[in-house]
């Protein structure tokens, strides 16, 4: 039995520093209206998608700082968000949006949420785990900074799975299930969020395929950059952007194969402020891990594919079949200790 | 500080089912000459390098099955294979071999051993924990079998990091180190040994990783055919060989890169019986993801790179920082459930 839905990752290209709020969901809005009119059942925006890469700057001011988050408990009512929220609701299209989070508590998290039409409502948040870079900004006022271990906190929902209803034709229902008896992976999709750099993190691809996961879906803000700056040896900037790229890509096709998982990835890329870039390569990765779809451009781009979720049962249930192959006596280093313990010198 | 060694995957052509093992060790200690030659201080054979892959049969007589297995406690001791542990402790060349053991109890595993040319002897021993394939035949007697799950249990060993003496230039000593201070990745270099399907496993090159591994060695047995069988969907046999190269050589990329560690892969390949086809592929891996060396043939050849232990450092104190980036407190499921357990459905 096929389960067949056509997805977009909505790439979203240069933010500057100053850019109205508004004029960026305008942005993602005219993606929406682009992704109705070729039938797209689910558009994917990128993290952080509402403001430029603010954690490259550091910002002393609170006030300044509270400008890049989005306050409150529901996304959905953010007056300047909202009309992207009635756009998806309208067009009958589900989104993953990526913003910064400032809970009531005043606590920040890099997050993304799913809304579905069919509910007419955020049916699922995820809050970034693996947050990279620094808490202290580098000395040196030249320096790029990477400052979310500063302005987020590391999520505190985990890696919770999720059905998405009304995306695919024919889903068993729960209704229709006798007591014990197993869907065999024909209900509603089921589906989990990552952020950016959390797809370099196998034991997040691993939680959420344990809790049988057709598609992952995450946004990034990767700098191109990164590989010139942090790399050991110094490397002209369009190599450290092509180094940035396949590493992105690598990691998204390997671990969809590993997890036997569609994956979508959506990029702000670009050149924000005409000096920071950012790489682009949004796609769309089958559980074979081959790439089925890709941006042309470092552009605002929607990269449409149509999948069949019915293509993850091979490696389900072949080799990828953890029931009958995983030895978890052997993994608990993995979930019992943090950072590495060499062992000892000769 | 570097730390290089010159390493070598020996990769292992057509091995008919009638082989004699003499005649094959021989082969081995051929391209462990041609590695001497090269000035090669660390050489990777395959999995189950001694015979044909037999798990593709199903034999039902135990005597005959014996004769694929090595007996007893010491594979240095063994007749027909102890000219090879001769030839590396003569040449100074350490060296992984893939072997099938029988214990003194009558257990099977797929095992590998690491043999210390300056230890003079075996210093590690792993055994295969993820094994593929069934217990039960196919009905279908032209059918190709998988019957590693019959044959062998899964490994008792764990994944044991072990240090290998004498391969690295100025190696700190223990000896030298105050109680509480680290190496700082600069004592004798850091090792673990995989078996093929195990490649496919995050899990496995996490749990070495986490003791600090910088270099992970494995040898495979991959049906060209596999994806053929396998697949959802039919596939000509050169296309099937590509998929199953493709997986092989994405799953080492991507988890050398994650990891921030080296690998070598080594191939049991060609065609045995002038009709089992195996992949060949066999490469060298560096910790940012880039195949340094590659094997050109699907016959015996040797497979060398120089490689620079201290290049994992980046990624080990950058992106892979475990110590500042993992959130263990996420990652439960992947140790305590073993299968898939899905949402309800809606």
């Amino acid at each position: 039995m096929s389960r067949k839905i056509t997805v977009a990752a909505a790439q979203v290209g240069a933010i500057d520093l100053g850019a109205e709020k508004q004029r960026t969901v305008q942005r993602l809005i005219k993606l929406l209206h682009e992704a109705a009119g070729r039938n797209v059942r689910l558009v994917v925006y990128p993290e952080a998608t509402l403001t430029t890469f603010f954690p490259r700057h550091f910002v002393g001011s609170q006030e300044e700082l509270d400008k890049y988050f989005e306050h409150g408990e529901d996304i959905t009512q953010s007056r300047d968000v909202k009309p992207l929220f009635d756009a998806a609701k309208s067009h009958g299209i589900d989104i993953v949006l990526g913003y910064a989070e400032r809970t009531p508590d005043g606590t920040g998290y890099n997050t993304s949420v799913y809304f579905s039409a069919a509910a007419g409502k955020v049916i699922s948040k995820y809050r970034k785990v693996h947050l990279p870079g620094r808490v202290e900004p580098f000395e040196d006022p030249d320096a790029t900074n990477q400052l979310e271990k500063r302005y987020f906190k590391p999520g505190n929902l985990g890696f919770k799975a999720f059905r998405a209803p009304g995306l695919v034709a024919g889903a068993v229902k729960q209704a229709h299930i006798k007591d014990g008896e197993s869907s065999n992976g024909k209900g509603d999709p089921i589906m989990g969020m990552l952020i950016c750099n959390d797809r370099r993190w196998p034991e997040a691809w691993r939680v959420y395929t344990l809790q049988g996961a057709e598609l992952l879906m995450f946004g990034y803000n990767t700098g191109g950059h990164m590989a010139h700056l942090w790399g050991g040896k110094s490397m002209p900037p369009e190599q450290a952007e092509q180094e940035a790229l396949f590493h992105s890509r690598l990691v998204q096709q390997a671990n969809s194969y590993m997890n036997a998982c569609f994956s979508i990835s959506s990029a702000r890329c670009g050149m924000d402020d005409g000096k920071y870039n950012l790489i682009a390569g949004s796609s769309i990765v089958d559980p074979e891990g081959h790439v089925v779809a890709e941006a042309k451009t470092s552009g605002d781009e929607l990269v449409v594919a149509e999948i069949d979720l019915a293509l993850c049962r091979q490696g389900k249930e072949r080799t990828f079949d953890y029931g009958r192959h995983r030895r978890i006596e052997m993994y608990n280093l993995i979930s019992e200790q943090t950072g590495v313990v060499e062992p000892e010198l000769l």
